[in-house]
C-alpha cells in the first residue's frame, strides 16, 4: 500500500500538523512533515482531523435502511415490538445480509470505522441473519471493524433451542454473546444469567447485555450480572447496554452499583434516548465507568429515526445529558471516540504513531462545534486508505 | 408578481398534485391544473409538498450563528447565565441587526415561513437589540413573517425601569410582550404578573411568557397567569413557553390545569428538551391544548446547540415523547407547521387555496420521512416566490 500524507490538519489542540499513514498505520504526527519516498499527498486544508468513531451498539441485520417506507402502527410494549420484527421478517424475508451492508457502507461514509453489532439470533430465524451480516463484515475487511454480538432477541428461555443456536452463532463467526432483560423477558433472572455466563465461558467470549429492566427490577438484574462477572473473573469482558435502572434508582443505590462496575471494568453502553430515564454519563464517568455510546437500531420496525452518524449521536448524547460547555461535549465526543474503542475492546485506535489509520477530516473549529454541527465529512480515512469524500464512499 | 405553477407534488394522501400560485397566495390545488396566461413552471419532481414550517420559539437576537466559535464554559444556574450574556453582550457590542438576520435566512433557506421571536429588553441595553430585529424584520418582509416578543430577559422588578422599556418596545413594533419566571426570578409573582397583564391590556397585545419553574412553583405561577387571562379575557392570547412543571406534576393536577389552558385558549410552547421533565404533548393536545413547537436560543452564550430546521425540531420533539408510529410523527409535525400557526396566531396558513403561499418540497416518501430524515429543502417559496433551491437561498 502506497504511503499518504495528509497535510495541514488540526485535531483541537495545537497548531496545524501533517499525518504521516503508512502500511495502514499512522507513522508520524507532526509539524511539516518531510518525505522521501513515493507518497500520495492530500491536502487537509486546515480541517479538523477525529480518529475514526466508534459505533458501540446498534442492529445492522434489523435496517430497513434505503427501503421502502415502514407505515409503523406497533404497540409500544417491548414485547408486542420483538413480536411484530419476528413475524415482519419472517413474512418479508427480509435480506439481513444486503440491509447490514447498506447501512454499514453509510456508517463509513459518515466516518464510522469500528462498530458492535447485535444480530438476532432466534429459532424462527436460525443463523440467517448473522450469515448475512458476516458477508456484511468480510466484504467490508480492512475498511470498517466489525464486532458482532450473537443476540437472543426473542429470548432464550421460552424458545427452546435457541442456546444451542447461540454457541452455533460464536463457533460461526460472532465475537461476543448477547443477552435481554433477565427478569422482565426471560422471566428467571439466574436460570438465565447462569446459561449465558456458562455459554460464554465455554467460548472464552465476552458479554454485551441488553437491560432496558427499570429501577429496582434492573437493579436486581445488573447485580446478579456483576456477580458472575466477579465470579467468573470476566473482568473486562462483559457489557451492559441501556442500563435505564441507573437512571432511575436513588444515587446511593446508583453509585454502588457504578463502584463495582468500575471495579470489574464493566462498561456501560448508552444511547441517551430523551424519552426515559438513562445514566446520567458524568456521574457513569466520575465513578470510573466506560461509557460507550451507541445508536441502537436504525430505521427499524422498531424505531422511524436514526442516522448512521455517531457525531449526531454524540449530540443526542449531548442533549439528554445537559452538556453545554466545550468540556462536556468533549465528553459527548468521546463516547463514541476513544471511550468507545476502550469501551469494545477495539485495538490500535486514535491519533497516535502506530494507531490504525482511521481518520475523519470536517470542517468545524472545535471538537464541541463539530459534535453540535455534525458537519459533512469531507474526508474519511480507514485503514490507511481514503474511503469517502464529501460524505460519499469513493 | 407573475404566477406560479409547481407541478407534480405530492401532500402525503392522495395523487400526485399541481399547485398554482397567484399574487403571493394559493390559488388552486388539483391535478393536472390547466393555465391560459403566461406563468411560471416548476417540476415539482414527485416530490413532498409541505405547507411553510414555523418556528414558535427562539432568539434570533442572541445568537452567534456564523460567528467564531464561542467557548462555553458557564455555570449551569439560569441566574448565572442570564448575567453572563448581558456582560457579553455589552463587553463585545454584539451586532443582534446583523445576528439577526444571518439566522432569520438560515430558517428561511430550511423551509421557516413563519417566526415568532423573543428579543431581550434590558435596562444596559434598552432597545439596541429589539432595533437590531425590527431592521431583520423589515428587510425580510413579504418572505418571512416574523412576530417580536419584547422579553425582560433579566427581570423587570430588580431593574428598575424595564417597564418603562417594554412599554416603548411595544410602541416601537414589538407584537407581544414576554415575561419570565414570576418566582424564581422575579420573586413576586404576584407584582410581577399584575404588571405585566396591564402592560399587555394598555397595549392590546398578547403575553408569550417563559415558564422553566417546576412543579409546584410551576403550577403556582401558571394558576395566577391562567387568573389573569380569565379576568382580562384575554383567551387566546397568552402563550406559555416551556412550562416544564407540566411535565412534573403528578396527572391529576397536571391535568386540571390543561383543562383550564385548553378552556382559555392558553397555547403551549414547547422546545421539548431532552434533560428536563417536559409537558408530554399527546396528553396536552388530548387536553385540547394547542402545542408549538420552537428550538429556542440557536448556538449563543447559553446553548452550543441548534439549528434554525424546524424538522430536526420536529424530530426532537418526537424522539422526546417517543413517538415512533407514523400518526405520532403526524403530530411531531403539526407542533412546527398547523398547530404552531394556530398557537401564535399566524393568519392564511396552509396548503390550501387562499392561503399565503408558503411551500416547502422535499424528497420524502412520507409526511413521517421528512420528520426523521430533515432533507434538503429542495425548494421554497415563500408569499408566492421562490426564495430556496437544495437549502441555499436563491
Amino acid at each position: 500500500m502506497k504511503s499518504l500524507l495528509i497535510r495541514n490538519v488540526r485535531t483541537g489542540a495545537g497548531g496545524p500538523l501533517d499525518v504521516l499513514v503508512e502500511d495502514g498505520r499512522i507513522a508520524r504526527l507532526g509539524a511539516a512533515i518531510d518525505v522521501q519516498n513515493a507518497c500520495c499527498i492530500e491536502d487537509g486544508a486546515g480541517l479538523l482531523v477525529l480518529p475514526g468513531l466508534v459505533e458501540g451498539h446498534t442492529h445492522l441485520d434489523k435496517t430497513l435502511w434505503g427501503m421502502p417506507w415502514y407505515h409503523n402502527a406497533v404497540a409500544p410494549q417491548l414485547i408486542e415490538r420483538i413480536g411484530n420484527e419476528r413475524r415482519w421478517r419472517a413474512a418479508t424475508r427480509h435480506d439481513a445480509g444486503a440491509q447490514s451492508l447498506a447501512l454499514a457502507r453509510a456508517f463509513l461514509a459518515a466516518g464510522t470505522t469500528r462498530l458492535r453489532t447485535h444480530v438476532d439470533i432466534d429459532t424462527d430465524a436460525a443463523l440467517r441473519h448473522l450469515h448475512g451480516v458476516l458477508a456484511t463484515r468480510e466484504t467490508l475487511r480492512g475498511q470498517m471493524e466489525i464486532q458482532i454480538v450473537a443476540f437472543p432477541q426473542s429470548g432464550v428461555l421460552k424458545r427452546p433451542g435457541t442456546d444451542v443456536l447461540l454457541a452455533e452463532a460464536l463457533r460461526a463467526g460472532a465475537d461476543l454473546l448477547g443477552g435481554l432483560d433477565p427478569c422482565a423477558i426471560e422471566g428467571d433472572a439466574v436460570q438465565v444469567l447462569d446459561l449465558l455466563f456458562g455459554l460464554a465461558e465455554r467460548h472464552g467470549c465476552g458479554l454485551d447485555l441488553h437491560l432496558h429492566e427499570r429501577s429496582t427490577m434492573g437493579a436486581y438484574s445488573l447485580d446478579l450480572i456483576l456477580q458472575r462477572t466477579a465470579a467468573l473473573q470476566m473482568q473486562g469482558k462483559v457489557a451492559i447496554s441501556h442500563g435505564f435502572c441507573l437512571g432511575d434508582l436513588a444515587e446511593r443505590e446508583r453509585d454502588a452499583l457504578l463502584a463495582r462496575m468500575a471495579e470489574l471494568d464493566v462498561a456501560l453502553v448508552t444511547t441517551a434516548p430523551a424519552s426515559v430515564a438513562v445514566p446520567p454519563v458524568a456521574a457513569c464517568r466520575a465513578a470510573g465507568v466506560t461509557v460507550v455510546g451507541g445508536n441502537d437500531g436504525i430505521r427499524d420496525t422498531w424505531t422511524p429515526y436514526g442516522t448512521p452518524d455517531m457525531l449526531e449521536r454524540a449530540m443526542l448524547i449531548g442533549l439528554r445529558n445537559d452538556f453545554r460547555r466545550d468540556d462536556e461535549l468533549a465528553i459527548a465526543l468521546d463516547c463514541v471516540t476513544h471511550s468507545a474503542a476502550r469501551g469494545c475492546g477495539f485495538a490500535d485506535y486514535g491519533l497516535r504513531p502506530g494507531a490504525r489509520a482511521d481518520l475523519v477530516l470536517v470542517d468545524a473549529q472545535t471538537l464541541a462545534e463539530a459534535v453540535v454541527a455534525r458537519p459533512v465529512r469531507k474526508l474519511v480515512v480507514a485503514g490507511g486508505r481514503i474511503v469517502a469524500r464529501e460524505g460519499r464512499l469513493v
